[in-house]
């Protein structure tokens, strides 16, 4: 149960360099390439002549061409040549809203008519030059929720990442959880304490000392459909913590788009934007491959939470106050999930390839 | 949905090189094995005593040994000898009409009353020793009938095999496309064009030159229930194309055996027979080698599309001119699918394995 | 169809040394550790938080800790402490009856009011110092009672294991077999025959001539739930065979315990006691070495049966003299499934998580 008449993060540009990309969001199979405007299109992975994947073929001047009988489709899903063939008649697929922005590409899965590329979520910090930022993508085989719930819950880290972000003061910090419109918000502040190795390394990499108490938060931002940016950091302890001057704290925010592939997978895209040292390639690198480390060790929790979760479906889960994130989120979801279905009564049909006769 | 009252290529004589060879043809688990007298047996690939397979035995002077307590099986199906034991009563497994003849061995999946040799696709170039044949096998996960059309629709080479058979020109040659009885032929003719790269390696190893423009043809010929023999070749343009003397021309003829092992899977055949420099080993591997690239290059594309196919199963999908080879083979099949259907009514039961009592 | 209410070796002490294990038994997926006094756990591999696996988490101080959040799960199935929460009203999650002996961790998947430490198996070579143990564990993808099958006719030694323990002599003294109450015994004797390779290891590991005529024996002996037993040796020709002096033969027990994991998968340990040179470990090693080839000679052999008889479920096997063994096996395993099955009325119901609601 995931909405489609939403914005997710589809794939970075890098992925669709040169060459089309096939990938699975939300139960559709898209392919995703640079048209010949340099704008993004998003097609039905499945060329009306044959059935091949289009993502098997190759991008020609703008145009995607199949690779198995030379089929040019065009970005709004009509074929417009074919070697030998008048295509006048062929059946159109379906195309999906994709716009380039903030350094990702997005697709909007549902109905078309409804996408309003202004609904796409806003990274302020994407188009500031004080900004750099890093980040990696994951498949992992877990409905997307119990990524939220895992974000939304950052007791975890003293589990999980015991030996990078995790310390036991988190536990003696109790979140405070509130609404915010369609947003939830849960922060934890924690006072004179000693920095994690994450953040030992970060204070170093903003030039400043690693071994004095310092003062840390998080604030986790859920934003529907499944998007949590958790701002983050540490501050020399006494200056003020998450209101500190720039040059007393390292902070970043963690950016995390979760992308349903089916029911029970998902593409993770995770990332850290900091507005430290945004010039240095190198720091950025070494914090991309620190991140991805911590966040690997969450996958095989997640994959085996689901297993569980399928293999005793009707049991309940407690919802403790460290929950509330996720279960706050998870309201949002069922909400807005609940509007969906309402509106898509009247929905216009999908255009169908229908057969032609052998000539 | 395949034939079954028919001949396949089932293995070939290295598989049974001194040990049983188990493989599932047409949903069939079936081991084949040389017998004593040196022809090729094929039985259910289960031990009546305990539903071994028998593949995993052994052949001793002729006669099938289970692998699990030594039962020794006949080539007829009926149990020979067990240490220890009386056999008469042993329940008879199912035996299937299998014949070695031009370099495979053949089998008759379906009623072996019905069974006769010499309705054994003929291949006269197999008897002829002016003639050489190499190829290989694939297995590939996809309906058989996905490998016919890509077999008769040769304009895949452009884009599949762009950098070995393709060229633009074949796009540009309309095919024609005939009933001939069971069979259904379709040809392309080009004339005066640049080789692609491995005719050009086909015409220097025909002593001939590869830098002058040639005639290029390929006539695909389908018969049921899945072979397809296609002669290619090219020639020194102007001295007759198809029809040029030998010295003239590099010729052979592409060998496409597709044995059905589930609705959806496939034990591919490929092969490549010619009449130029038949002794030269050495460019009879160089040309097995560069064909089963070649063919490598189709694996993906076959198994991709099945999935779309799954992912889509009510989507028709066109039927060009350039579709028609496979549209008609199609119809072909069907037609004789549904004659064997009503034959079938009162086929004889197979023999089942029953029970004894514990002695 | 496996009985429940009964025990099974789980695992081995040094497969939960320091670390908690997850495996699945008779369908239940439970997590196994070593508890505060050095007692075994065994509790439902489920955290009542958010449904992770225990077994992911870590023993702290003889507590089971959850490795999502750090929830504190009792040997007894009930939460002992959680960061920052009340435990008291979460609900509980399943115990099992877990017992150390005899070097094996049993385990009863069933009714936990009605295990009966006692019923354990007894082992006693496994307490006295003049034995010396050496085994392993395979993993196997069939229905247990196929492995009791294969244990049960050891006919198979000569096909299957035709380079170390299989002779032909074995196909020619036929079995006696006979039930013991719940047991099964099946027995063979042979006399003075040519020692098997792995016999003639053994006899110069116990210091005898390797190269004089031997009697071999085989005594099979099947304890319910699917333990088989089995007296192994060879004496020098002459001396009483089965009943000749310690320093004329060489001889032990092959261990085998199957447990179910799912109705057609297993957890296979399988080892040997012996009773000459126990303090030689160089000896066990090497025992275990053999011994561990040898039975992964047996694991294709069962998988492919087992396929094989999910393919033909309709089919019924052969059930000889030599399969005596087997058949009366099941047989008693038929009659206390039937018995567990009416036992099992009025059986307590488990505890099951309920849902408390977001604070």
């Amino acid at each position: 149960m995931y909405l489609k008449n939403v914005w997710y993060v589809a794939c970075t540009p890098d992925e669709i360099d040169g060459k089309p990309l096939g990938r699975k969001i939300c139960g559709e199979s898209i392919v995703f390439y640079r048209s010949g405007d340099g704008t993004v299109a998003a097609l039905e992975d499945f060329c009306p002549h044959r059935g091949a994947p289009l993502s098997l073929g190759f991008v020609r001047d703008g145009t995607l061409v199949c690779g198995y009988h030379g089929l040019e489709m065009g970005c709004e899903g009509k074929t417009t040549g074919m070697p030998g063939q008048r295509v006048g008649g062929f059946p159109q697929i379906r195309r999906y809203p994709a716009v380039e922005r903030y350094g990702f590409i997005w697709v909007w899965p549902g109905d078309a008519a409804q996408a309003e590329p202004n609904e796409i979520h806003r990274l302020p910090w994407a188009e500031d030059p004080a900004w750099a930022h890093g980040g990696g993508l994951y498949h992992i085989k877990c409905d997307y929720r119990l990524m939220i719930d895992n974000l939304m819950d950052l007791t975890h880290e003293t589990y999980v990442h015991a030996n990078s972000i995790g310390q036991k003061e988190i536990d003696d910090a109790p979140p405070k959880t509130v609404n915010k419109g369609d947003q939830v918000v849960t922060s934890r502040f924690m006072e004179n304490i000693t920095a994690p190795p994450f953040w030992k390394m970060a204070l170093r990499g903003n030039g400043l000392a690693d071994d004095v108490p310092v003062d840390r938060w998080q604030i986790c931002t859920f934003t529907p459909p499944s998007h949590v940016m958790i701002e983050v950091g540490v501050a020399h302890a006494g200056h003020g913590g998450y209101i500190a001057p720039a040059d007393r704290k390292a902070s970043s925010i963690v950016v995390d788009f979760i992308t349903p592939e089916t029911e029970t997978s998902i593409w993770y895209f995770w990332g850290m934007a900091r507005n430290f040292r945004p010039e240095d390639e190198e720091l950025t690198a070494k914090i991309q491959e620190g991140q991805g480390k911590i966040f690997a060790e969450d996958l095989e929790m997640l994959e085996r939470q689901q297993r569980n979760l399928d293999a005793w479906p009707d049991r309940n889960l407690l919802k403790l106050n460290i929950d509330a994130g996720g279960v706050l989120s998870r309201k949002v979801i069922d909400r807005l999930l609940a509007a969906e279905r309402t509106s898509s009564v009247g929905q216009p049909i999908i255009p169908i390839a229908r057969a032609s006769e052998a000539s």
